[in-house]
């Protein structure tokens, strides 16, 4: 029985590649995939989405693996198992604005593609928040006035610093992070297991 | 006061440019933006932003007009004034899968971008779905077992043939559309008259 993995398209695609090469597994045909999004290798099935739509391929049990950041699972909490982190896809969360801005004693306005991670935030700091949902360049969001500040994940800190914006306050460590589906994990434990095993080293599966 | 526009990056940003240009706008700067989401002319401040926040923008009063597929107006409703439909970004909402789909008498699985257009749609129909919201890559979802069908944009049709699925029904057509901020349409209408006015011929503004 052969495994199937949904994996993050993009950076994260070819970081793990990189891992799972250096780990012994042949990727030649995952590297080599054009525009294909299924391929088939002699040891898995690889599907390449979009890091939302990883867990959503797993929850469902359409793959047994997936990779996907830490971030969205964080804000989505999809019924899958987190298996373990990887060691890639690393960044953080931050809460990022104009390094001028100054707290008015109205409420904020918070601009982010994570508004559960954002809400959580907030409510542990005992601050009510107004949370505007975007889908991409958050960062422009205080720059035109939409928003106070944002929340989002930052790597390098370059596009913050291109926009004039500096971290206010760290929120979370993020890594890629190994997730499977809840009865794959029982029913092909056969095939999963060398597979994590060799990918991690021993004694990760119990 | 100049007048303020949030802009649809990618395709359907190229097109408006084109169509600016055709209507005697200078759009050089725009043109030359290099990786820079606001660029301001002598005639207008331009925003770059994915489609599904160009809304936001708007509604938020940020920027006065937007430019926006109609795909996204009829998932999310916001609360704009909806102007006029712009000779650009032509495509439609389908119902696509693969040929030989039968229909079972259990319920549909349905993987969309469009939740709720998807919803109003089979409501219509008077059938009951379960709708999969993913956020790319819909047409791997009936390859892969993940949905029956999918609800999706379709330009020319080469990504549906590609993946071996075909139009089952069409839903609506769609093209780009020009909206407003409620307040601005009222307060600015010394400057966006003229400006609407010259892009689509006289009259329109009511």
């Amino acid at each position: 029985m052969t495994i199937s993995i949904a994996l993050t398209k993009g950076r994260v695609e070819k970081q793990f590649l990189q891992y799972l090469q250096s780990r012994g597994f042949d990727v030649g045909p995952l590297i080599e995939k054009g525009r294909k999004l299924l391929v088939e290798t002699d040891e898995f099935t690889c599907i390449f989405v979009k890091g939302w739509d990883v867990a959503t391929y797993v929850e469902y049990g359409i793959c047994d693996l997936g990779i996907v950041g830490e971030d969205i699972l964080a804000e989505t909490r999809p019924d899958v198992f987190d298996l373990m982190p990887l060691p890639f896809g690393k960044c953080r969360f931050a809460l990022a604005g104009k390094p001028e801005s100054i707290r008015h004693n109205r409420k904020r306005r918070i601009a982010t593609k994570y508004p559960n991670v954002t809400q959580r935030f907030f409510r542990e700091k005992g601050e009510s928040v107004d949370i505007v949902k975007l889908e991409g360049s958050v960062e422009l969001a205080p720059i035109v006035g939409l928003a106070d500040a944002i929340v989002d994940i930052v790597e390098t800190g370059t596009t913050l610093k291109e926009n004039g914006l500096v971290v206010i306050e760290e929120i979370q460590l993020i890594t890629a992070r190994l997730i499977a589906n809840r009865s794959a994990l029982k029913i092909k434990k056969q095939s999963i297991q060398p597979f994590i095993e060799k990918l991690h080293g021993e004694g990760v599966y119990k």
